[in-house]
């Protein structure tokens, strides 16, 4: 039996926007879904039941940060993931790719795999697709990444498309290394860059191997949004229906929204703890830095529209003096509300579709929030 | 009416240790209690509702802070700092006194006040003994302490029997100055350093002025344990029966222990959870710095014979990991096993006086946790 099983439940009828449902080994997913992210096995500031209280119903976990530290052995050793860090829930581990190109230094690429050294203490490693595989096994997370080669933005055709053809050819290894797919689901990553053919090439290829769900990755990079918007456009075009599709590293509340009308289910990035931590957060009306002067004697919510924990219990002066003040309750507060922010809006997208009203939704979102409709 | 009523529940047959009731506008307090430190209006860490969770019914914040960041002004228009923090049960406030002495630089001590630098960003300030009560008032604080002069350790006898004086001066001036009797009560605070003949005659003094409850300030500032030990002893044989007694500052295990065999009522330290911050617990067997090497693979929890939130969930081996990673769930699920340790110490302290073995008890707990048994 297959680890993971999606349901397509209606179709968008004016956009490509679907209403799925995702079976996994832990627990069923709606989408399309937002996946917090839990870089070290655990996603910053937040418990396993906050995470539940806000609504998540799936997050990411990082192949390349757990490797390093504490290890996959531990980990493994453990019990798994899922116990190791008392998530009962679904968790999607990434490929390390895009760690590996963002954060390592002194990286060799060859067609074996990756040398890289350690972004903490600088010791040597060697990713090959095998090995990816191999770490995630030990993790046991219910969906599982591929390794590949997440080109930069720019890039020349010429390095694109070999950075391609390596990716399919590390999909193909990883494919052949998984021992645990009836626990485990394997995607399969489309790379291309910006490229509209090696995008299209890609996704083919990849379908014809037959993974139980594709992933969009390499994009969110650096290139303008409507060249995103673009790619993510075409390269859906070319994923099966009967799949979920995942669009990595995504996540700002435009960006979901489109994502969605072309097609996508799944959405993770490290946004909305970021910018919590650091004293930014979601409104309906657009982005508030709470720690600013202006709100020292404001004693309304975050959002007078949320509901969230911190908008029925905590005031803007409080938590702006809670980031002066450097205190641990701030970054909580901020991130429950940005990551409740971002689950309550895929929820709206979700019951959006559901009444054929996506783009009118949109239109309001954006006019609220004061995003440009530009795409 | 008064703000408070203390009952006096029961007394230890063999000990001067009390077991007590203690009312107050927020809630009621069974008494001996350990106080969790909100220096700046947040326990570190916690929410309030964990808190609650783990039995806290009252809490200390410090007025020397609020004062400097952000501004009693600022809390008052707030509705006072039990809705700014969201939490309704009872707390107290020092006097600033001892961060004064401690933190702040360049001070100048007249009969009048004192003359301080901020720690935060250098500014000055004055405190008198009536601009502290009017800080307090501002803050709504359950309990308020009279402004007192904590005399550093060592100091000779000339020095100390002059602070002691000043301190007297102070609590008078203070009790003149406090205007909302009602809602909040205003303690008085023994100082007197290591000197016998001034505690005596401080307690005395002040009992005199009759206050609603009365403080032990100025120990656990260096001196020896046996000597502070002495001192408490001595000092709450002068205390009235009829009120509760709140030794200042101290909150080690075996202090609580030892206080309250010399008959304090309540305690409040920043111990537990500045070293839970720092990767250091409390355990039945001593304590435990769980951030070392040895506990990499270490699956058992925290504390075998714990049962809070930390205990049940997660093992010692991820919550290293999450102290080597920097995360702030480390600091979370630390500082709640170290606070729930010693609140359920405080509630088996209760239930020993009421069965009338605290010294067996006292006996049992020193021997598991590795401590001497000298006093």
């Amino acid at each position: 039996m297959a680890a993971i099983k999606y349901r397509l439940i209606k179709k968008d009828s004016r956009t490509n926007a679907r209403l799925g449902i995702l079976e996994t080994p832990h627990g069923v997913i709606e989408t399309p879904v937002f996946m917090p992210v839990g870089t070290q096995a655990t996603v910053k500031a937040m418990t396993p039941e906050e995470l539940k209280e806000i609504g998540a119903t799936i997050i990411l976990s990082n192949t390349y940060h757990l490797y390093l530290r504490p290890g996959h052995k531990i980990i493994e050793k453990a019990g798994g993931l899922h116990r190791f860090m008392n998530w009962d829930r679904a968790i999607l581990t990434d490929s390390g790719g895009f760690q590996i190109f963002s954060l390592s230094s002194l990286r060799k690429i060859k067609e074996e795999g990756v040398e890289f050294r350690s972004h903490i203490d600088g010791s040597k490693h060697f990713f090959t697709p095998e090995k990816v595989i191999e770490i995630q096994n030990a993790l046991g997370s219910d969906i599982i990444m591929s390794f590949d080669e997440c080109a930069p933005y720019p890039a020349d055709y010429e390095y694109v498309k070999n950075s391609m053809e390596l990716t399919i050819k590390w999909a193909e290894r990883g494919k052949k290394a998984h021992k645990n797919t009836e626990k485990q689901a394997l995607f399969g990553i489309v790379q291309g860059g910006i490229y509209e053919d090696l995008r299209k090439e890609c996704a083919q290829r990849l379908v014809e191997m037959d993974f139980p769900g594709y992933s969009i990755g390499g994009l969110s990079v650096g290139e303008p949004k409507n060249v995103m918007y673009d790619i993510v456009d075409l390269t859906t075009e070319y994923l099966p229906e009967n799949k979920p599709r995942y669009l990595m590293g995504v996540g700002s509340p435009d960006d979901l929204i489109e994502g969605v009308i072309r097609g996508v289910d799944m959405f993770d990035c490290v946004l909305p703890t970021r910018i919590a931590r650091n004293g930014t957060v979601f409104t309906s009306k657009g982005k508030l830095i709470v720690r600013d002067a202006p709100y020292a004697e404001d004693f309304s919510p975050l959002d007078e529209e949320c509901d969230c924990y911190t908008c029925k219990n905590y005031s803007r002066a409080y938590i702006r003096h809670l980031f002066k003040a450097n205190e641990i309750l701030a970054a909580r507060l901020a991130t429950i509300h940005n990551l409740y922010f971002l689950i309550k809006l895929m929820e709206r997208i979700r019951e959006a579709i559901r009444q054929d009203r996506l783009l009118e939704f949109k239109k309001q979102f954006f006019k609220k929030y004061g995003y440009k409709e530009e795409y």
